[in-house]
């Protein structure tokens, strides 16, 4: 029986809806949650979203995925471009990995054009809004399946 | 009624399905029509998919978008990197611009992380294989509806 | 009725007084705490003095803060350098926020030349010892009477 | 009996006075030529003036110039900033170029601040809008004036 | 006796008050002199602010407060970036040297991120608007007492 | 009635003649001002030329250029590249600001290619010699114009 | 009576024998805290491993250090290269430290090959695999021996 | 039976025998092909010379030797340096290639140091001079050979 | 029968002992002889220590090693820094390669942070003085155990 | 009578044959000076073909090629990129120099990209394998007989 | 009749004797002056020593140099390193110059070891302390002698 | 009894006078040797003039220095940008030390100005030309006297 997709979210993100709406829209991320849910149900596809303000406790989800998921969605937020523990934790998940923002980091300060993820991401998507939290699942689905398929 | 969603591809990508299959895998660019044909029905969207090699044909595709076209799918290639003309082309589209990559540059040499194409896109999507076309698509029709009911 | 300042300290601070004091002093976080509550009182402001070792829960407090507390003085340690996650939080705060530094960070390591809080921070002040806190008081109180004025 | 001045223009200018008006203003590439035209007959100067979206036609009406004109006035636009074929055109050319922006590119991103086509230029203007183009005319016929007598 | 305190601004400083006012307010440099007499009244301390656009004037002003000065507070506005001879005058004095600045410099262009006089000053203040200037001269009444304390 | 033009010169410019002359060419800068007066009164205005090898004289002539001048002609010479006080000072002035070099500073050292003036100006003229300050008046007069036009 | 040696082992560290075993072998952490403590025995010290996922646990551990070890031994992991408070907490460390690295940073990725820890280690030690543990307590006994000898 | 050797030219090689004599010599590209089509004689090769200012030609001749041609001897000119689509097709031909330049481009401006091409190319030779391409022939040559023996 | 470990040393070395002792303490190098030939009897390893101030000879040594020995262990002192030569020798050694420091090259000027030898070694250690050489003797035997288990 | 050309290897060429054959081949060096020899008699030019190890050797024979040789073809390994004192010496040689590599040394590691030969070298030549020599006599042969009909 | 050498010495140099002792010693530039002009006596050299700390003055003088001296000898002090206009001056004196430091600027800030006098300076001199001022003059003399007999 | 100045001379300067002449003029190393045993009898020193192509060599006559010299004037010429051993040999020297370039290097290619020598160097000299060897010997008499009176 299929695991669920674990969708990891970063410090600050507990404010999404709240937090410099000019930016990233007023969209909870209990929204979200809602969003991907029913995005998943389509596919078949379970959803554990979780949000931490912890570097450690992000590593320590991963590695509970390592066992426990098919595939992670993350918006590491800041940690994207500061944790390199982070990215030694996805290494060993062996599923479909895929990195979110919801905005485009390139267009901002150039402290955001690093990504640690992006060394063990298998794909990425950004700005799309909170709206690209569903285009991931639907993105993951289709990466499972060719997996599946592969 | 609606105009047509232009997919740009730049140079090389006329070789898609032969070229480097272990990067590309071996779905031919007519394949990719046809996946985002299907999928643009389903979101009521045309589709009109071309590639150049030139850049001054990308950037008088661009100039034509501007009335013609109501969204931009682009995979500029190697333009992506080294075409400031491409960047000042797309500056004059008004409708969203969905940036899309085959594969993930920042995993790649160097000299592909840098992108001008970012600086004018909406969103950015990539690492999802030729499969990651219909779900630029999918991503475009979900912009389209925003803005209508921004 | 007026919230409390949060006088918000990073990592290590716990051993102010004891902790390389040719640097920083034999004056103890404890007694920075008294100091700035007498200031505080001149002034009619409350004083809310933490510290924490997490990043994490840096963040969180500064969450706290943005409907409990009036300013924030801020003396992140070597967070000031490392936690774009940090600078995420304080960008949602709307009131006055001071970076606060004991000793002046140009005139040590390369690596402590950036600061990550700068770009949040409504003003700055470093160089004067422990005793920059209750500066950083009176400064605060400033700030807010020419909010209240403005 | 004197040859035509060749002014040249590179991708993107042909939507001048349509494109980013806030920047370019709305005086069109045709109005330019008149304006050119007028102030030409004043130093007694026929004007040439063309417009590409193509690299290799901008190389190549350069290599036109070589026998064809006294003088190059070139706004290049994009290529300015990435075509080094078009500078290595341009040594070939014997004759006053004068390097043509509309706006300042040192005020913009810093991508823009290096120009090939400053290697090969006589003389540089920029900032003056498009009202620059009739003052480059003044200055390349001052620049001829000077040869002769040189 | 108790020598005074000097306040030395470099140049520019004299349009404080109409210059760039969206900068640095409408104060002029005649009103913060007035409010630091009236601070350091408060401290015992008098004051002596002295403007000048010349970087040979302040370097001879340095000069002159190391026999005439108990202690020196500098805005050296842009001759913060770019004077060593300052710096080099400073390193003479042995009282306490305060680092003065109206606005955060790193919030503005890289050109201004750099301080000479930060490898000279006892300690540091910025973003406070002109009302840093009475501030400065608290800092620096309280470095006084704490180096005769010593 | 309208004001004079300041064109100010910086260090070194009162060797305008016998200088360098590979470089700059015998025209000195009291044959400058009778071309730029003649052109002037073309165009119905007064010049002002001064030259100072002083950085704190360039930025008081700027302070009264901003009640007494109605367009600053700028050649900083050296300044341009090591003078923040300079251009601190122009961001005060009102009017148009034209940044004037004889010859090309980018085909010159690399200290040369930047330029503190360039972000305060609204055009930029370089490598017309000497002749390139009447061209610049003739800028001018065509900048003032389109501004009452505006 | 001598007081035990820390091992401190940061974020990832927990997954050491299943994570990438090519890299690091399927050595367990729990087999090297046996290891070390067989050749503490050796040589009359205690041993007393730990590891945690979190950058405020490990600047905690160091801190209980300062009163509770006679050394340490530091494998920070992922933070070796960002945390600067881990350095900041060593600081404050009077004994010896010996940096360990199971692997050699400086043949991995550039960002592995800066070292925070550094700054603050007695000693270093890269590239013998898991075993390399043991070999750090002899190290570590060496210093200790010679300190006393001191 | 064998199939030709390309010899790709860039960006204003027409030029040659004309352009710039100093550094390129008087022999025209036509004396190149006839040199390299007696040098090909003797090693049985059949030579097809081309030129073409336009990246988009460069990249679609290159395309049409993936199929058509046994080895490809390329003097990419400007595009060496510019052109990261002409690195992208020659990735796709699986013969021999030999990037060509007629100078030293490293004795040349530090824009021409960098070069896409040797990412791509078996072998390399620059500074023959345009006695370079028979040369270069005699080389691919050897290289089709010691495949063949291979 | 096994080889010899040969332990390498590179220029100034032979001074070791008298050399800037705070740094490298009063230890000779023959007394180093001395202790790793008592530790290599431990291991049952020979030890062939030497010393050159010749990048050529230490070249031909690590030529010599690669049949004559079983590991190899390298001070390279100031080679480490300046020698790719000593690189590309000891890339052809197929046994174990500790790389060995008596000082931290980190805690010293920057132009000691980069290593060639890091390139080929197997492990590294730097900062235990002189008794880093028995150390790294240990280590090495090690080394050689661990590759005889493979 | 015409002077042999000389053929000079630096460190760790001895090796060639026996070295990273994946990366070199396994033509020994005696195996070059055979090819060399025998292309060379073609020609009419003796070869003298030698290696060292020492940087102060290379040094001395490029000295003695002043006046005993023609040409200088030079491969020499690691100082190419570590030598300043190699390219010294070659500036006082007339004769042509061809600098010769076996691969392609921008292919490899960065520090590989910079190389001192090329400030002094005519020509060069890399990527073509151990067969790269007897083409480097080839090409010196050509450059030889064009200087004699210079 | 010969004209006299001037010694220039910049900003801060009137402290010389009282300013930072343990880095320039005590003698005063009086000090220095009588050393000069007893040693220029023995070549039968006139001495004219000054010190400003007004760039403008510095710029003067050496303008007056032109016609004025036979040599400059030139302490620039801060301006050494910040001063372009002083270079512009001296570019315009055509006898010898020497460049004088009493220390060695390579051994102090990084901000220190660029030099805009040296690309003006015949020959330099550092690190002798006040007496390089007379070895100076020694130098003058010979570079004087050596142009006559030139 | 006085123990003699060494003049150590790197690569190359045994081409001296014969060498690039137009750079270093045609006075051969025995002409300096000559003039500095003239220079040094003066001053009662001893002249012990060497060159060698040699690093090791270089750096084992800077250790017979250490005992058998009183002074080192060192023209290191390519070694000083290149030769780490040698500053490390340099550091256990205890008498005056001075740098000594016939050129002035800054006015050379980039890397040769980077210095090794300056670290260890008591001052430095460039540009006199070979006329500044016995310059040296009376910087170097002035030097020792001066330690004397010390």
């Amino acid at each position: 029986m299929a695991k669920p997709i674990y969708i990891l979210n970063g410090p600050n993100l507990n404010l999404l809806g709240t937090r410099e709406p000019q930016l990233y829209g007023s969209t909870t991320l209990a929204d979200v949650e809602k969003m991907c849910a029913a995005r998943g149900k389509v596919h078949g596809l379970k959803i554990d979203l979780r949000q931490t303000n912890y570097e450690g406790q992000m590593v320590e989800w991963i590695h509970e995925a390592i066992t426990k998921a098919d595939g992670i969605i993350i918006n590491a937020a800041a940690l994207t471009h500061t944790s390199l523990a982070t990215l030694d934790a996805l290494k060993n998940f062996k599923g479909p990995i895929v990195e979110l923002h919801i905005t485009n980091p390139h267009q901002r300060e150039s402290f955001r054009h690093f990504s640690y993820i992006t060394y063990a991401a298998t794909a990425m998507m950004s700005g799309f809004g909170p709206e690209g939290y569903p285009l991931a699942v639907d993105g993951m689905a289709m990466l499972l399946k060719k997996r599946k398929a592969g």
